[in-house]
């Protein structure tokens, strides 16, 4: 349990490795045994599924879950699939319900069906609450484990309650106020509580200024307002006001980091909950299909070239350089694109300064178009000595960078406009265009100059 | 501070913007007014420079500060620069020392020498000690506003002492226990304060299983670390393992959040920090590295391609057809690089499983080498009805992609190895890679076979 042991998660890792090696499965599993839990999670998604599972196996069942909750998705599914019915209850039912939740659709539907026997009436019916917000919503981050109190008592009244509940939720920051109905009243601190005096009312105490946060609100939106305010919870209420539970900043940090790791693998195709060491054939269709849509654009852009075969076949120097116009369009559109599709992800950019934003972009383009184009008709003209080539390789590097330019800060607007997500289609469809007008640029000036 | 208005972000900068484009500064100035400072933060970015400036000096010098601490560096400097030295100091001074911190290599050095002089003794030591920590390690993030106790009271005695304190410092979750000397024994969160009676000794209550974090640690670590263990606040020790200070949740993610970004962003070269509305001049200098970098590595492509002169003249349909060859060699690798530099990042692939993965990796390059070779050829012998240039492709295919996979895994471990952000450098390198395996293996056997 000491920071001293994480800093050699690599040592763990390289010791475990070796004990699976040599199929020492016992040694492994003693191994893991003072590790917390998602370091325990960290581990097993760091091995191959065969070891896993061996090794998943020979956890015992109350700290499997625990760790079930840490795991990924892909990993969490793929060893669930190993277990007896009975175990899994066992291991799942001492979860918060928020962590059960999350766990819930990986679950085969016997064991469902046996562990919501298990649960008694009230958690029956907190775990449907949770379950019918959909997944990436307020609702289905929440936790249900509130401390409520009256507004019209003392601090003293508060803190006795508090000593007969022996023991908070872990993370309770703040008692939140209601009303008979339950409707959300306002919050304490509890460092208020510690900071008054015994006889104080509480009524004064209360914060009142923050909205609760409505349960079908988007975990991006929650993430976001988390981030803003330095939050450390937030209560969350139903569309009647009536407060229904609070989200917690350790759940917000997943989200942030799962949204981070989405922008990252997206822009290969990939999901974020990819499995590093998942079987070779799932893998290899998974990541076909980005090859196949791939295949179809750069069939798009050759297709243009060949419409030049004849310019082509009169100056070879132009399939030389031909990759050089389409490259620099790629990298130059690529700058703008992550940066507006990064600046719209961060609330920095809306419709609202898109025009100064696009005159920026576009000015850029015609700046770096003319530095650049004078660089590689330079070198253009010392290689092949060729002044007309010189001079159709410049005009086509500027017409390519202003495009460029121009699609990079249109693009992820517009596929926003139609749903699809920037993030992931915005790379190769931006290279596609820039492609296809650098090699129309080049070969067409070329056809009309040479 | 609700969080309706959060929602509307969008409009309030649509409002600001139609405010602005009026030269209506002062109404402008009137919308800013309820917002929080994080809000007032991003819609500053959200906008021009000439208008943020103008904007910037309409906004009190209370606000200022908290505002500044929101900021992003290179907006941060912009608008210090505009300021007096006074005034930087008037809105600088009521800051928490760890946000101080952060602002201080911003800071003109005028404004530094006046504000040093209006702390007293005590925060200007704070301050120097907060600052003789790198930035980005844990010394950098911790805040000094900590709440210390010894281990020989009772609950009722700590409770005393904090009501005599009137208010705890924000996102203050427990309190520290130390010895004389200083030296940290453990924490106790102040919930277990509330829920325990006032005659109880504090020592049993103490959680000793923490390890302090200890100062020097970088920022990254401390960020995992909070991630794993669900921390809202850790202690942070000197070498003496004397308490100095804390570190809160909020600061770890704007942590995790930076290298999100920094992640995304350097796939195009751009650093983290720059700002959306930067000077077309410096924003087309910045960008330009990247694209000289390109330059250089297209030029060592096109080059591969020049060898092949001869053969691409006796046969057209080679030059239409190679950027199929070299960009799917560049997908598939791009793929792999991702995943693996993901991996390292999030601590799942180290040295010691590199082994496994590699051979995962190599294995899905031969499948869907083989895969897409059959696709490709098919489509290429429809296109061009010419069997032995079907052949080629399918074989430059299988090769391209198979050392993809292996460079995309290999890359990531070679770059940090000598110290290279492999989210920098990998993808240029790999594509490189890729190019010109997939034109030396393209063109040179259709020399050797045609």
């Amino acid at each position: 349990m000491s920071e001293a042991k994480n800093t050699s998660f690599e040592e763990c890792l390289q010791k475990l490795i070796v004990s699976l090696e040599a199929s020492l499965y016992e040694e492994a599993t003693t191994q893991l045994a003072n590790l917390h839990s998602a370091e325990i999670a960290r581990l097993l998604e760091a091995i191959p599924p065969k070891d896993r599972a061996q090794l998943w196996l020979n956890i015992d069942t109350g700290t499997q879950g625990d760790i079930l909750k840490d795991l990924s998705e892909e990993v969490r599914t793929q060893l669930l699939s190993k277990m007896e019915v009975d175990s899994i209850v066992e291991a799942t039912e001492s979860l918060d319900m928020d962590d059960l939740a999350d766990i819930v659709p990986n679950l085969p539907e016997s064991a469902l069906h046996n562990l919501l026997l298990t649960l008694d009436h009230k958690h029956r019916n907190h775990l449907k609450r949770v379950l019918s917000y959909p997944e990436d919503s307020a609702g289905g981050l929440m936790n249900i484990d509130i401390i409520t109190v009256r507004d019209d008592v003392t601090v003293r009244t508060v803190i006795r309650y508090l000593r007969l509940l022996k023991e908070m939720p872990i993370d309770t920051d703040q008692v939140f106020v209601v009303d008979r109905a339950y409707k959300y009243l306002g919050s304490i601190h509890i460092s208020t509580l510690l900071t008054n005096e015994a006889e104080q009312n509480i009524a004064p105490l209360i914060n009142k200024n923050f909205h609760p946060i409505v349960a079908d609100m988007p975990e991006h939106e929650v993430a976001n307002l988390f981030e803003r305010r330095d939050l450390i919870s937030a209560p969350v209420v139903d569309k009647n006001n009536q407060l229904i539970g609070r989200i917690t900043i350790d759940d917000v940090v997943d989200v942030i980091r799962d949204q981070a790791e989405h922008s990252v693998m997206s822009m290969a195709g990939l999901s974020e909950e990819e499995d590093v060491f998942a079987p070779v054939l799932q893998s290899s269709k998974r990541r076909s299909i980005w090859l196949g849509v791939n295949l179809v654009t750069v069939f798009v852009a050759v297709f243009f070239i060949s419409l030049f075969e004849a310019t082509l076949q009169e100056k070879i120097a132009l399939a030389i350089l031909m990759p050089v116009v389409a490259s620099m369009g790629g990298i130059a559109g690529t700058q703008t694109l992550i940066l507006v599709t990064r600046g719209i992800a961060t609330g920095r950019i809306t419709t609202s300064n898109l025009k100064v934003l696009m005159n920026k972009e576009v000015a850029i383009g015609v700046l770096n178009g003319i530095v650049w184009s004078l660089v590689i008709s330079a070198a253009t003209y010392i290689w092949f000595a060729d002044l007309m080539l010189s001079l159709v390789i410049a005009l086509a590097i500027i017409v390519n960078l202003i495009f460029a330019a121009f699609s990079g800060a249109f693009l992820p607007l517009l596929l926003i406009r139609f749903k699809i997500d920037p993030a992931l289609a915005g790379g190769v469809i931006l290279t596609t265009i820039t492609d296809v007008i650098g090699f129309v640029a080049f070969l067409g000036l070329a056809t009309l100059v040479l």
